[in-house]
């Protein structure tokens, strides 16, 4: 038997299924292919053998379709790292023996950066051990666009799309009293501004988009904050903000750490989270005008209905090409965008060494922001466009989103 | 010269301008109208005698389908209450001066409980004064359905169908770990629960849709709730509540009303927010889980692209009905829906006295709500069913949808 496993892993996006899609749907035809297994929840339900049987889920292109279109890890995620295999091989050990049991000889793991160092640990580990018939691929996912060696990332277009589109209907909404206001919306990235920088995507037709966007990758200033603040204020009623959930002040500090408790999560991240609940205060405080915060929260990144065309294409697309790579013979590796040109757009894919992926973050670059670090400029905007091109249409049934139900 | 003007007026919906395309359409094309202004910022541009000629800003079809696709009121809101006859006539005298002025003989406000409490103050007035050439009707408008007289309010159909459909994807997104963890989602509601309770709608497709569900007609028991979730641990990883911003006590205190300032807006109304922050503490405090709230803030009324169809077409014909009403000789009314059947669902169009409306509020009956008080029944489904179904589907272009702009 020459058996498949796939596993999906890391937070949720709009865009992970049409992944797993892909991969199911090169495995499923490939007849160098025996049993499709699935893990349940990552590779914690590769530890735990807790593994199904693809085919009797997914029973035919309807399935497919409609798995393709629904937000969230159908498979379930985990948040297990690995530790290092000098620490500790028992785990290693485990998983290893567990894929030769079952008689699997292709793993495919769809994640984000901690599941590439996953992917880049066991092929290390195969190679070390001299284990020759196991081949283990990644395709990438991450609605935070951090990912090295891609030019972007899977799930990214889809929420940058729901937040350029959010923040176009936010304007209209604060826009319409004339009182002074002040609304400071926080966007996801712990360690990268992508996601809030595709707020002023929302400029497209004619709005004016957010006033100001502060990216973590720039130093917050609270005072350079609130002067700014002022000097919008004194030519328009409504000013609208964008800001990094993960903004941090010149020493380092989040903004939000004073207020947050000391808690870490299962990766030993600082759980962040209302950078935009402080910048709050600070203006009433110091301006006085009426001013309000807004998380998007989950909404960002699970958002189904609203997602890119453009991104479920090639999200699916890096799923089949992390299953052939795998089936050809190809491991450590991650399947990856290189783009050729903004305008047309066009792209290629490619499998990259994944040790070229794991454990970095690809930060905004600083010419993709403004000087005064208050704003994207056009070279940000140039990259972004063609992600969130196109629409990818879910199918309503009974008034709400017709998804897949395992 | 026998003109007409129209204002909106109130927090912004993504069904307003729909309102204000069908009055402009039935105006534009009745002959007894001459010029259609409409009023920036609802009655305060009256008062301040800013308005425009709404000829000069839809010049056609397309503009106005345009229009009635776009969330948020276009024409500016505005939070002003008209004081009390007896106290002073000062302002009702500056606004018929200026209809008089301007030969407007027609005067259509769109808006929810404020604006048609001045809808009838003013069709009193000139009742009083025996002035019988301006006629002055309302069309309805609330996100929060409790507008009395009315079947349901338009707005309410679409922010209703964003829900429910946030709360399918949010219970996927929640779904993915096998960690126990609760989610609180706060929804708008400061006095009654019909948003909160259409969560429930997410269930349609198969999905658990929220485990808990609390509405502000139902005092709130911290104690009680606290059992409730440990009860739905024990059975599920994931719980997911829905919660209404305006709960209380069951001695009438906003369950948030302790973490907030003793702020008030324009109407007196205390400003709440943070029920599911409250909550979310007692969760960490008691049960000690991963627990975290998620508020739908200003999103669940402005999303334009997710909008119910039945909703967009009835916040049409309302808008026409009030025009027509006012144009024929009927004031002091407002355009209201009453229902016929559930399924299948059919309504009438009626114009119902004002006085019916104003100052009052419709509340989810008792039995639309579990005795347990935390879900709600099928007499709750069966209501709220037929009006998140369709979709008005927006336009995208250059990636977001493509809103009007005056």
């Amino acid at each position: 038997m020459n058996n498949l496993l796939l596993a999906q892993s890391g937070g949720p996006t709009a865009a992970i299924n049409a992944t797993l899609a892909g991969v199911l749907e090169m495995a499923f035809k490939r007849e160098e292919v025996d049993i499709v297994y699935g893990a349940v929840n990552g590779i914690q339900g590769v530890l735990e053998h807790h593994i199904i049987d693809m085919r009797e889920k997914i029973k035919g292109e309807a399935d497919l379709k409609k798995l393709c279109m629904t937000p969230a890890a159908a498979l379930g995620s985990c948040r297990l790292k690995l530790k290092r295999m000098e620490e500790d091989e028992s785990e290693y050990q485990k998983i290893i023996q567990f894929l030769q049991e079952k008689e699997i000889h292709y793993f495919i793991y769809i994640g984000g950066n901690d599941s590439m160092d996953t992917v880049h640990k066991l092929s290390l580990y195969c190679e070390k051990k001299g284990i020759k018939d196991i081949f283990i691929t990644g395709a990438p996912k991450t609605i935070d666009n951090d990912l090295m060696g891609t030019d972007h990332s899977p799930g990214f277009g889809s929420a940058a799309k729901y937040i350029a589109t959010t923040f176009a209907e936010l304007e209209r909404d604060c826009h319409v009293y004339s009182l002074k206001a002040v609304t400071i919306v926080e966007v996801m990235g712990r360690d990268t501004g992508w996601l809030t920088a595709s707020s002023a995507l929302s400029r497209m037709n004619g709005g004016k988009g957010p006033d100001l966007i502060y990216l973590c990758e720039v130093p917050f200033d609270m005072n350079h904050f609130i002067e700014d603040v002022r000097a919008k204020l004194k030519i328009a009623d409504s000013v609208l903000i964008a800001v990094s959930e993960g903004i941090k002040n010149k020493e380092g500090f989040y903004l939000s750490q004073e207020m947050q408790s000391k808690t870490v999560d299962a990766f030993g991240h600082t759980i962040i989270s209302g950078a935009a609940r402080v910048m709050e205060s600070c203006v009433r405080n110091e301006i006085g005008c009426k001013v309000r915060s807004v998380e998007l929260n989950l909404m960002q990144r699970c958002a189904g209905h609203l997602r890119s065309g453009v991104d479920i294409e090639e999200s699916k697309k890096l799923g089949e090409l992390a299953c052939k790579c795998a089936i050809e013979g190809q491991t450590g590796i991650m399947s990856a965008i290189i783009r050729e040109s903004d305008a047309p757009y066009e792209i290629q894919y490619k499998a990259i060494p994944v040790d070229e992926v794991a454990n970095k973050v690809r930060s905004v670059p600083r010419d993709y922001i403004n000087k005064e670090g208050n704003d994207v400029t056009d070279k940000m905007l140039s990259y972004l466009y063609p992600l969130i091109q196109g629409e990818a249409l879910v199918h309503f049934h009974h008034g709400i989103p017709d998804y897949f139900y395992f």
